[in-house]
């Protein structure tokens, strides 16, 4: 059995050892924030080697980068509830959810400044983005599919998902009602 | 003369060591991010003591939010254009460019940075929104004394300014073109 094989295992050594290292991860971001600490730290925290982190990882950044990816996709998963108004309320309802929740502004922050931070960041950042903007994209193809209204994922970008973004970082609440106003702008239902 | 008199007094030492530093802060933030530097550095950068900075800053997150409002107030002035349109078209221009010039990207990590890091970062970050948001207000109710669209800050925020920032951050270009497009879905002349 190779490495890649033992990694994908369910409950074997590599995946507890990924569940571990993913909730050190989760909350250093969360008590410190981004970029204030080391391989080292989440190993330690994770108990295991900083060799198996650089070993699987390769990097902070590609690490912080995993754990990112796996909490959207877990938490808010792209839905697909049969119309584009269910699936648009459904999906900036998990966003608002996820970005409030306990740890939610660190992982806006980790968003962020892996979207900045340098020629390593900006990679882990970017393929991060691309995975995440190319889900939504299949979900408004789906409903164009349908003969409803053909929306950009780009669109989403600024007028749902930015919004929320901003709002959570200036430490605004997300009401039901606000976000359900945020698709009301963007979607016009038989347009 | 008071200390507070001779901070303002144009030309004096308090003058230049305030430009020094404020200098200093913004290389630092644009070489190395947000978070990655202290006090010392901040003053051996600008040739003054650490104790000079900290007897007129406080804090190192106080003087990230006087250099982010001070450049910000600079650089995009509130316009004031005789018209809604020409206002709001102008204020997204200006913040297009000085967030896309070239420590632009340091500036909007800054904002990020200062809106969510700990108590006292968010303390600094709230003023410096505080203070945009109102000049922004003022901006409108004019328009609205004008008989023209009634439109709220947080408008602006949600569907000009959050778009504009998340692009910049995941490095997207903003065109003139599409600058514009945000402000024509956001304002409707003659309503």
């Amino acid at each position: 059995m190779n490495e890649g094989q033992r990694a994908r295992r369910p409950g074997g050594r590599s995946a507890r050892v990924g569940a571990q290292v993913h909730q050190a991860v989760t909350e250093l971001v969360s008590e410190r924030g981004y970029g204030n600490f080391t391989v080292g730290e989440v190993a330690a925290r994770a108990g295991v080697a900083d060799s198996s982190v650089y070993r699987r990882w390769g990097s902070l950044e590609a690490l912080l980068s995993e754990v990112a990816l796996t909490r959207l996709n877990a938490q808010s998963p792209m839905p697909d509830t049969g119309s584009l108004d269910g699936d648009l309320r459904t999906y900036a309802a998990a966003v608002a959810r996820e970005i409030t929740g306990p740890d939610g502004l660190a992982l806006v922050r980790l968003a962020v400044a892996l979207s900045s931070d340098g020629p390593q960041g900006l990679k882990a950042g970017d393929a991060l983005f691309a995975e995440r903007m190319g889900q939504l994209q299949s979900m408004l193809d789906r409903a164009g599919d349908r003969g409803e209204q053909v929306l950009d994922a780009l669109d989403v970008l600024d007028h749902i998902l930015a919004p929320m973004y901003i709002r959570v970082l200036f430490g605004m609440e997300l009401t039901p009602e606000y976000v359900d106003g945020l698709v009301d702008r963007l979607h016009r239902p038989g347009a």
